[in-house]
C-alpha cells in the first residue's frame, strides 16, 4: 500500500515536472510525493537505527530526519533564494517547537493527565536553544550598527557558523558519550522487546540511500514550483517558506512525535520536536552558510526582525513550558495558539 | 461607617460632576469615591463567591475584581482615547505584577522568613504571562514591517483577541475542571471555618449588582476629569493612564493581597496579583478590542515600545521571582524597585 | 618570586610611563604589572577576609576584588571617556558571566562529572541580574522616545543609580544578615582547617592599603596608553574597553574562580563570577554615575544597543545554565562559545 503510493506519486511528480503540467498541479503532486518520500526516509532511518544501537541510532535518526529540509535548502541556496532559505529554517524551528511539540503535548495530554520526561534533558535543550537564539540575534543587532559593512557581516556569519557546528559536535559528545546516562529517559531504558524492524540490515541501508536520493529529486521539483506559486496566490515568500514548506518538509516528524506522545512516550516526542529544531539551528543553518561559500555567493546569517522575533518567541514559550519536565493538554494548546498567532501574522504580510 | 462613607462620597462625586466643581475637586472626590465603590464591589463579590463555592467563587472574584477597570476602559474606548486605554491596561498589568505582588511579598516576608506556594500554579501562570507578552509583542513587530497596512494590523488584532479569549476560556476549563486538584494550594484546601459572610445570599447578589452600577457611574465621572487634569499638571496621558488610573482602579486588589500575605496566605495573594494581570491581558484587553469593533472604530492591539518593554520587564522579573514557589522580603523589594524605576521613567515623559 | 616580579613590574611600568617609552611598550608593561598588582590585591583581601570572618570577608573580597575596575573607570570618567567606561563595564559583566564562569564550569566539569551548588543562591543571583538588565534597558528604551530630552535622561540615570545602590545594600542585608543560612553552600559550611593565612592581621591590612594604592597608579598608566593604542591598531574603543581592559582587569578573579572550580568548590567559583558581575552592575556602575556628577559632567546610564544586547544575552544564557544548581563541562563550553561569538562581533566593529 505505502510502497505503491510512494512509487506512483514519485513517478507522477517526475512526469508532472518534466512535462510541465502547470505550477499548481506540479506543486500538489510533488507536495503529496514528499510526504511519502519523507515517510520512507523516516522508516529507513529508524530501521538502520535499530541495527546501529540506540545512541548512534538516535543520531542517525536526527540527521536523516532533517535530510529533506537540508536538501530542499541546498537547492534554494544554489538558486540564490536566500530569503526563502531563511524563512524555511525559521519555519522549521517554529514548526517543530510550536506545532509538532504543541500537538504532541496536547493530544498526549488529552489521554494522560500528566506526562513526564527527563528534567535534565529539558534543561540542556533549553540552554542549547538559547545559544541558537543568541547566535542568530547577535549578527542582526551588530549589522544594524553603522560601522558594520556587508563584508564584516559575512565574516561574522562564517565564524558563528563554525562555532555552532562545534557546539553541535560537542553536544553529540556530551549527550552520547560522556553524559548519556544522565540524559536517558526512565521509560526509554526499558527495551521495546516487541518491536522488530521490518527489513534486514542490508535492505535498510539500501533503502536509506534510495530514500535520500528520492527526497533530493522531489525536493528539487517542489522548489521549482514555489516561485510562480507565490505570485499566483499573492502569498509572500515568507509565508510560503515559513509555513507551507516547513509543514510539508516536517510531515514525517509531525506524525512520529504525535504517535509517541499518545503512547505516553512524551520524552521521545519532545526529543524529536526539540532535537529537530536544535539540529536545524546548530547544524543545518551553519552547513548552508558553508555550502553557499562553496557556490561562491556567501549567504549571511542575518535573519529579519520578524523571523528572529518568531524564533525567540517560540523558544521562550517552549522553554517555559518544557522546563519542569511535566506536560499537560493546556500547555500543548498554548504552544499551538502561539503557532496560530504567528501563522496569521505571516499570512497577512 | 464604611457604608456611610461610600454613600456620602458617591453622592458627593455625582454632585461635583453635574455641578462642575472644577476639574481638580471632581478628580479628588471621584477618586476617593472609587476606592470605596471598588471596596464595596470586592466585598459583594466575595460574599457571592462564598455561596457559589470555592472554584466558581474564585472565577467570580477574579472577573468582578477587574470589573472597575473594564468599565473605566469601556468609557475610554467610547471616547476614542485608545492611547489612554492601552496605557491603563499596561498600568494594571505592571501594577499588579510589581506593586501588588511586590508589596505582598515584601510585607509578608518581613513577618515570615520564607513563604511558599504551589510551584505548578506558578509555572502555569508564567507560561500564560509569556503567551500574553507574545500576543502583544508580535503585532508591534509585524506592524513595523513595511508590508503591513493599518487594515492588516486591525485584522491581526481581532484574530489575536479571539485567540486570547479562547486561551482564557481553556485556562478556566483547565484550572477549574480538568486539573483543579493539581493547582490547589496546600493550605487553601483546609476550609476557613471561622469566616461567615456578612450578608445573606440574596443581599449579596443585590449588592453585587448595585456595586457594579455604582462603579460604572463613578468611573465615568472620573474619566471625565482626566483630560483637563493632564493639561493642568503637565502630566502625560501615559503617566496618568499607567500609574494614576491603575493605582486607583486596583485599590481593592492591593489591600486584599497584602492582607492575605501577612496572614501567610501568600498563595492566595499571588493568585490575586498574577491572576488579575492575566485576566487583564487575556480577557479585558481582547474584550475591549471587540467592544471598539461594536462602536465602529476598531482599536488595534499595537502597544507602544515603552509599554511593551514595561510589560515584558514586569513579566520577566515576576517570573524569575515566583518560579520556585518561594518568596522572601528581598524578592518583594526587587519587584517594588522595578515598579519605582518604571514609574519614574513614565513620569519624566 | 611573586613579590619580586610585582615590584619590578610596578617600578618598570612607572618608569615606562614617565619616560615615555612609547605606547606599545607602556601598554605591555603596565598590563603585565596590573596582573600582579591585581593578584596582590586579591591575596591581601583574602587574608583580611580570613580575620574578619567568612561573611564580612566575602563582602570585603567582593568589594576590593572590583577595586581595580572601579579605579580604572574613575580615571576614564575623569577624562570624559564615557563610551569607554560603559564598554569596560559591559566587558566586565560579560567577561565574568561568560569567560570566568564558563572556564570554571568547563574545567571543573572535565574533572568532575557533575558539580552542584546552592539552588536558592542561583535563583536570587539570577533575579538580581534581571534587575540589573532592566535598570540598563529601561533608560535606553525611554530615551529613544521623542519626548525624552538629554536632561530627562540624566535625571532618570541618577534615580536609577540610587535605586540600584539601595538594591545592592538590601542584598547585603539579606544575604549576610537576615537569610545568610538559606544561601550558604553545603560544603562551605565545613571550615577549611588546613588553610592558614600567610600574613598577620596587621600586615594584611597594611598590604590591602598598599595594594589598592598600587592598583590606582598602574591603572592610570594603563588607561593613558589606550587612546593612542586604539588608533595604532585600528581597534575600536568598544573592543578595547569590552575585551582588552576587561580581561586584564579581571585577571585575579579569573584564576581564583578556575582554581576553586577544579577543587570542586563550584559554588565559590559561581559566587566570584556572578557576584562580581552583580557588583559591577549594582554598585560600580551607579557609583560612577555619582562620581561623574561630582566631576560636574554627568554620565548617563544609557548603554548602546549592542552593549545592552551583549549584557542581556550573557545574563540569559548564564541564568539558563546556572538555575538548576548543577553544572557540567558542556554548559561551560556553551558559555565560552557565546563569549567568543561576542568577542568576534566586537572585534569586527
Amino acid at each position: 500500500m505505502f510502497f505503491t503510493a510512494l512509487i506512483v506519486l514519485f513517478v507522477l511528480s517526475g512526469i508532472a515536472h518534466y512535462a510541465h503540467f502547470g505550477t499548481l498541479y506540479e506543486f500538489i503532486i510533488s507536495a503529496a510525493a514528499i510526504l511519502f518520500v519523507a515517510g520512507f526516509l523516516g522508516k529507513a532511518t529508524e530501521s538502520v537505527a535499530h541495527y546501529a544501537g540506540q545512541r548512534l541510532g538516535g543520531f542517525l535518526n536526527a540527521t536523516f530526519g532533517n535530510a529533506a529540509e537540508l536538501i530542499i535548502a541546498i537547492f534554494l541556496v544554489k538558486e540564490g533564494l536566500f530569503d526563502m532559505v531563511k524563512a524555511s529554517l525559521t519555519g522549521s524551528i517554529i514548526g517543530n517547537l510550536l506545532l509538532v511539540l504543541g500537538l504532541s503535548v496536547f493530544l498526549g495530554g488529552l489521554k494522560f493527565k500528566e506526562q513526564r520526561f527527563n528534567v535534565q534533558l529539558a534543561s540542556h535543550n533549553s540552554s542549547l536553544m538559547i545559544l541558537a537564539v543568541i547566535a542568530l540575534v547577535i549578527p542582526a543587532i551588530f549589522i544594524s550598527t553603522e560601522h558594520y559593512s556587508v563584508e564584516h557581516s559575512k565574516t561574522l556569519s562564517i565564524a558563528i557558523a563554525g562555532i555552532l557546528i562545534v557546539a553541535y559536535i560537542l553536544w553529540l559528545v556530551f549527550s552520547m558519550i560522556t553524559h548519556k546516562d544522565v540524559l536517558a529517559d526512565v521509560e526509554e531504558s526499558t527495551p521495546d522487546k516487541g518491536e522488530h524492524p521490518a527489513w534486514s540490515m542490508r535492505t535498510s541501508i539500501l533503502f536509506l540511500v534510495v530514500a535520500t536520493v528520492m527526497t533530493a529529486f522531489v525536493s528539487e521539483w517542489l522548489v521549482g514550483t514555489l516561485d510562480s506559486l507565490t505570485d499566483k496566490f499573492g502569498l509572500s515568500e515568507l509565508f510560503v517558506g515559513a509555513f507551507v514548506i516547513a509543514i510539508v518538509g516536517n510531515a514525517a516528524e509531525h506524525s512520529a512525535a504525535v504517535m509517541l506522545a499518545m503512547k505516553n512516550k512524551i520524552g521521545a516526542a519532545v526529543e524529536i520536536a526539540v532535537g529537530s529544531s536544535l539540529q536545524i539551528a546548530l547544524f543545518v543553518a551553519p552547513v548552508l552558510i558553508f555550502v553557499s561559500l562553496l557556490f561562491g555567493n556567501t549567504m549571511d546569517i542575518v535573519f529579519t526582525p520578524i523571523e528572529l522575533a518568531s524564533i525567540a518567541v517560540a523558544v521562550f514559550i517552549a522553554k517555559s513550558i518544557a522546563q519542569d519536565g511535566r506536560t499537560n493538554w493546556y500547555e500543548g494548546s498554548l504552544l499551538v495558539m502561539v503557532y496560530i498567532i504567528l501563522g496569521f501574522a505571516f499570512y497577512l504580510i
